[in-house]
């Protein structure tokens, strides 16, 4: 062990990385493997190293306080170890830790602050172009959204048949211009043509997505890791069990240290023919013992829901199963899963033929809506074909639709009115109520804010009664228009005039 | 008997009225009963008369066959009797008989002409003063509904709190204006006040109720009429077992013989509160034994369906249970019932505070859209409140809503898609599609038109293959602006540009 680089300060859960070169025994990916012991007074944590090229092993760590940190690395099976220490300073500003489960349905930052997950979709961003990922981190800087869904592997699926900028592994890919039904199989991602050594990781690929999460983690974004997919031409969703293995040894060590990290285990895990329950059980076991910081876990349907119900499934991250309905059934989800309801796809603002993917921004904001008053979380995408042929749920980019001012208004609403997030209260059948979701709040006779939400129903007026003396700021929600008109102050029975237009709300709010 | 009238001609399936003049023996609506038989070389009918006032009793019959009838007049428990006879031209032009269900699904006139009910409701339009009475038939004519539903008995409920032009029983309703949660028990309709003979109708009442039936004949539109309903302040639901048998006898014997009635034995039988499910399966037999000629038969729900699959029902009369999904389960409800699906409420357009009450047209359109092509039928209703205070919905008059006209460009499509009716046909999930249904259809590997419904979905183009040979014309429908566009003729794969649109349709349909 030579050439030793490590940092004698990080902040509290930032990211010390050691560094070190030595001998190259064999294949570095699959017979050298590094630890680190990390130990303060609150805490001791060991980690695996991973090899990053050029004779560079490295160790990630995330402290989770700020106190002094020793720590020991050593090569398994080798006498030799490296010992040192480090300061943990407090966290910098903006910097809150990494997000939990908060209060059973919703989330929080580890130092309390709430997190309200406001998701999009941009499947492969970081395998675009220089200028484009650019573009996408200057476009969600611009909005609402603090969490992104994206693949660590390359995505083969109509609009994005293009090569992406590197490959996971060493080797050659397939010439796509020849594909055809005789030499590759759409549903298992096996071609004819590829060349890819499976022992060897291409450290470039991954470096550069670990840049990606950082350039979020910069902007307060949450990087929602999809390990692995079904959109697949060159073989990387149908590879042995023991190559998935070592993929997902070595995505662990690499990212786990990172805060803003959540995995997702696959997309569509369903659609993947050549995986069943019992390899998703065990790649869940991996992340269980091999993040020692509890990230998030989930793992997200096409059809069939994935049982939520499993004990390593931190939040249910769901797509529609029916065209009609999907949002609508946050608060039965609730009830069924104890969790917190993230809708990672709830259909595409767009124009494209897919009935998924071109919805208005009228219905996408509408879902959200749903999904919030109902004690959960929508999630965003967006799918215009275009002449640049450059679809944000693929690519990144600009945004084009609708919705996403309105979910950003959303959201604004959404921290007005609780800290901690929402909950589905009953009231009349024909209109939607929701109220801060504290479990204090269970018990109140009498909430502090009520939001009322009356979707593609149009009415008029609207009367009610919390009861007899307590008085209400009476607030005219137009989502759509995003306007807030205060009405003035009100007790005991009283109607509000409304503009029979759709997507309007009301919020009441104790004085 | 004296003063004896009946016609000597009369068309097929028109109204032969026999009546006649007689001694009142104590009380002629429970002590007497004129009973009459009628023969042709097809049929025997048995039929019971009824008391029409001014000591005029009456008899009437519908014959099914332009034969040379015969018939027996004669007061149960007396021996005189009155014989005659007449002859049946063939019915006049416009004039196809009673309505039937055809093809398990659908429905078709006596003589074999289709029919695609289009329906709507007005519940006491008929109740209403003669100028907006005057002013719904106009209406009618005017638009594709060809069904509407309305209650025999009057109707208290939000927007319609004033007294009806008539009541069904000699004596004097309670006084409205001093109503209160004491004096007034809404769930039962029983009010403080009321003071009825419910042993003594108010002919004029039925005469009237009689004279819209025909007004609405002679326009071509059946009358589903709603013999039972809970919006009640006279007691008129909540009447004895006894009470009620008398006034179904009444109403059967009265109304039976017009051709263009069908029965719905309530408007949400659900809510009457003091009926039990045995009422309405001892209601339901008296029609089957009372009505000879098989009229159609339903019931309506609030909340729980009746259990359409009891053998006196012939078709689902459907209120939506779902604020959000009704008409997408068209084809499951066939799949369950075998019958017809007739969705008679699945939302009103109109800006009234009630969740049912205030959609938009586009959004009732949908669904008219969604139930078509699963192979059911929607139900319109408008709840618009304005200065007036007339709601199509409760007294008729005029139409505001936007969703007339299109469901009239709706009826259009469907007659030139099927003389029969449509069907769901499995497409992708992400299209809706329908085909004519016709028995023999279901074994054709292609079909003679194809109707594919986007909703409120916006593709901007759709990849079709029916098979790699057979050649369709190509129809793009706007089903909002009303506009069908010829593309031309296309066969094997081939892709179609839409204009990213909701509410959007294509139509193939084979050369």
């Amino acid at each position: 062990m030579y050439a030793v680089i490590y940092p004698m300060e990080v902040n509290r859960w930032g990211l010390f990385e050691f560094s070190c070169k030595t001998e190259i025994k064999g294949n570095p990916f699959t017979d050298q493997f590094l630890e680190g012991t990390f130990t303060s007074t609150h805490e001791q944590k060991r980690v695996a190293g991973f090899y990053d090229g050029e004779g560079v092993f490295k160790v990630r760590f995330m402290p989770s306080f700020a106190q002094q940190y020793s720590f020991v690395i050593h090569f398994r099976d080798e006498e030799d170890s490296f010992c040192s220490s480090f300061k943990v300073l407090s966290a910098e500003m903006g910097n809150h830790g990494p997000v939990r489960v908060a209060n059973t349905f919703h989330f929080a930052y580890e130092d309390g602050t709430p997190y309200l997950p406001i998701g999009t979709t941009c499947y492969v961003w970081e395998l675009q172009n220089e200028v484009l990922q650019k573009q996408t981190l200057e476009t969600l800087k611009e909005s609402a959204f603090n969490k992104i869904r994206f693949c660590l592997l390359p995505k083969h699926y109509d609009y994005n048949l293009s090569e992406p900028r590197s490959y996971p592994y060493e080797g050659t890919p397939c010439d796509s211009s020849v594909l055809n039904s005789e030499n590759f199989n759409q549903y298992t991602g096996c071609a004819t043509g590829n060349d890819w050594d499976f022992s060897r990781f291409n450290v470039e690929h991954f470096q550069h997505i670990e840049k990606s999460i950082l350039a979020l983690q910069k902007q307060g974004i949450e990087a929602d890791l999809i390990v692995m997919h079904p959109y697949d031409r060159w073989g990387f969703s149908s590879m042995t069990k023991k190559q998935d293995n070592l993929y997902w040894n070595y995505v662990l060590a690499r990212f786990s240290a990172y805060r803003n990290v959540w995995w997702s285990l696959a997309n569509e895990y369903d659609l993947m023919e050549t995986k069943s329950i019992s390899d998703w059980e065990q790649y869940a076991q991996l992340i269980c013992e091999l993040d020692p910081y509890g990230h998030l876990r989930s793992i997200h349907n096409c059809g069939s829901f994935y049982d939520y119900s499993r004990p390593w499934i931190t939040h249910c991250s769901i797509q529609r199963q029916d065209p009609y309905k999907c949002a609508e059934y946050v608060d039965q989800w609730r009830a069924q899963f104890k969790k917190p309801i993230v809708l990672d796809e709830i259909g595409y603002e767009g124009n494209i033929q897919h009935g998924w993917g071109n919805l208005s921004g009228k219905e996408l904001t509408r879902r959200f809506w749903e999904a919030a008053c109902r004690g959960g979380y929508g999630g965003h995408g967006e799918t215009f074909f275009r002449k640049d042929r450059i679809l944000w749920w693929s690519h990144g980019g600009c945004l084009h639709g609708e919705s996403p001012d309105r979910i950003k208004f959303l959201k604004k609403i959404m921290e007005e009115t609780s800290s901690v997030g929402l909950r589905f209260h009953q009231m009349h059948w024909d209109e939607l109520c929701c109220i801060p979701d504290t479990f204090s709040s269970q018990n109140k006779t009498i909430q502090d804010k009520y939001v009322f939400y009356y979707g593609f129903t149009r009415p008029s007026f609207r009367k009610y009664h919390i009861d007899d003396t307590t008085e209400f700021v009476v607030e005219v929600i137009d989502t759509w228009e995003m306007t807030i008109e205060n009405r003035g102050t009100f007790s005991g029975d009283f109607t509000i005039e409304l503009p029979a237009k759709e997507y309007m709300a009301v919020r009441l709010s104790i004085v």
